[in-house]
C-alpha cells in the first residue's frame, strides 16, 4: 500500500532533505524510522529537496508498506521513532501511482525577515535578520512582476539543464508579528535556489541598493549573474504542496 | 562605571543562567565575552537567575567597567564577542549603586503552549506541546486567584528558606496565534520554580483533571505536595524587568 505524509521539520541539524551518503539528513532519518516497522529498506519519494538550513511545515512524502493498522496509527508510530526535529504531521493512503513531486500542482514557500537593529537569539535559526527596515512597498512593487508564467534563469537554476520557465501564482510581502516581514511565493515549482534568490534580491530593493525597475529588468534579461546571492537558508521554510483534490 | 544591558537568550544550550563549575552557563558566556574587552575578570549582576532551559528577551544584568566610548558601542562589541544564542539588546549607563536583582519592582514571564494533535519541531524547544485543547475559561477563573500578595509556599520555595509571600500584580491566559496559549505572569519576585508549578497546576486544570477551586484550596493550604509536577522549562521565556524610572 502507498502512503502520503505531511512531513515538519526544523532543518538546522540537517545536510537538507535529500539523502546523501555520509550526511545527516532529513530523507535518511525518515527512512530509518520507517525500517524499524518494516523490517527492511523504505525508499521515500518527496515533493521536492530543500536545501541544508531550510525548514518546512508541509514538505509531503510517499512510500510502499505494509502495514495492518489505521494510517493514524502509523502516523503516531513514526512520531514516536522520529526525532524531536522531525515530525509526521499527517498520514493517509495514497493510490498506488501517487508521486508527491510529479503530481504536486503547486508549492508554497515563505521567507522570514527579522528587522531589528539587535538579532533575536530565539530566531537566529528561523528568520534572516536585518538591522534596516527595509521598504516594503519597493519590494511589493518589485515583485508584483513574479506573477506569471516566466523564465526564471535569472534567479534560479532548472534541474539539468532543463525548461527554466516557471508559473507564478501569488509573490507577496505582508508583516508579521514581532518585528517580520514575510514573503509567500506560490509556483507550480522552482529552480534550484529560486526563491532564496527571490528574496536576496528583493531585500537589495528594500534596501535601496535596487530600483523596482531594474529587478525587472533582470527577471526579463534572464541573466543570473546580475541577481543578488541567495538570502540564507534559515528564513526560508516549505509550508505547502498542492494536489489536485482525490 | 556601571552599566545596565538587557539580554535576551536561548537558554536550550546552556545550564540556566548562574555560573558554575564546569557547566556551560550564560553567565560565564556573558562573563567571558566581557572579559576580552576588560583584559580582566568582570562579574556579572543579574536579575533573577533562569533554570535550565528557560529563554530571556529581557533578562537585566549590570556590570563595572571602564570603556571609553559610547554604551552603544559597547552594546555593539559584546554582541560581535556573544555566541549567536546570546545577544545584548541594549546598555546604558546606571547609577554606581544599581542592582538589577534588588532593585527591581516586577518581573514578568510568558509562558508557551503549543496545542496541536502533533508535535511541532520549530517549536520543540520554545513552547509546552499538549495534544488537547485545555479549557482557557477553567484556567482563567484558576489564575483570577493569583493576583495580590498571597504565600505562595504551595507553587515554589523562596530562597534559603526566606519569606514566602510574593505580590502578584497579573496573571492572564491568551491565545496566540498558531495555535498557542501563552500565559503572561508579573510580579514583584517569584519562588524558585513559581512559574513552571503554577503553570504545570493550571494545566491540570485546563485538562479536566483538577477543579478551580482545588487549585484556589492549594494556594490558601501553602502546601507543596498538592500542586502538580512544574511544567518543562523550555516554554518558559522572562520578558522584562521593571525598575522606577530614574
Amino acid at each position: 500500500m502507498r502512503y502520503r505524509a505531511t512531513l515538519a521539520y526544523d532543518g538546522s541539524a540537517y545536510f537538507g532533505f535529500q539523502r546523501q551518503a555520509g550526511q545527516s539528513t532529513v530523507q535518511a532519518a525518515v527512512e530509518d524510522a520507517l525500517q524499524r516497522f518494516a523490517g527492511r529498506r523504505v525508499a521515500l519519494l518527496s515533493a521536492g529537496r530543500t536545501d541544508t538550513g531550510v525548514h518546512a511545515t508541509g514538505q509531503v512524502i510517499a512510500f510502499d508498506l505494509d502495514w495492518s493498522h489505521t494510517p493514524g496509527a502509523l502516523c503516531k508510530a513514526l512520531n514516536a521513532n522520529l526525532p524531536q526535529d522531525i515530525a509526521v504531521r499527517d498520514v493517509r493512503q495514497a493510490a498506488p501511482g501517487f508521486h508527491p513531486r510529479y503530481d504536486a500542482r503547486a508549492r508554497t514557500y515563505v521567507y522570514r525577515l527579522y528587522v531589528s537593529p539587535v538579532r533575536d537569539p530565539l530566531r537566529r535559526l528561523r528568520a534572516w535578520h536585518l538591522r534596516l527596515a527595509p521598504d516594503l512597498t519597493a519590494m511589493r512593487e518589485a515583485a508584483s512582476c513574479l506573477v506569471g508564467t516566466h523564465d526564471f534563469s535569472a534567479f534560479g537554476t532548472p534541474p539539468q539543464g532543463g525548461n527554466p520557465v516557471r508559473t507564478v501564482v501569488e509573490a507577496r510581502w505582508h508583516e508579521a508579528p514581532g518585528q517580520e516581514c514575510h514573503f509567500t511565493i506560490t509556483a507550480n515549482a522552482f529552480l534550484y535556489r529560486m526563491v532564496r534568490t527571490l528574496v536576496g534580491t528583493l531585500v537589495e530593493v528594500g534596501q535601496g541598493r535596487m530600483t523596482p525597475e531594474v529587478f525587472r529588468g533582470i527577471l526579463a534579461a534572464c541573466e543570473r549573474g546580475r541577481a543578488a546571492p541567495p538570502a540564507p537558508a534559515h528564513g526560508l521554510t516549505l509550508v505547502a504542496v498542492d494536489y489536485e483534490e482525490t
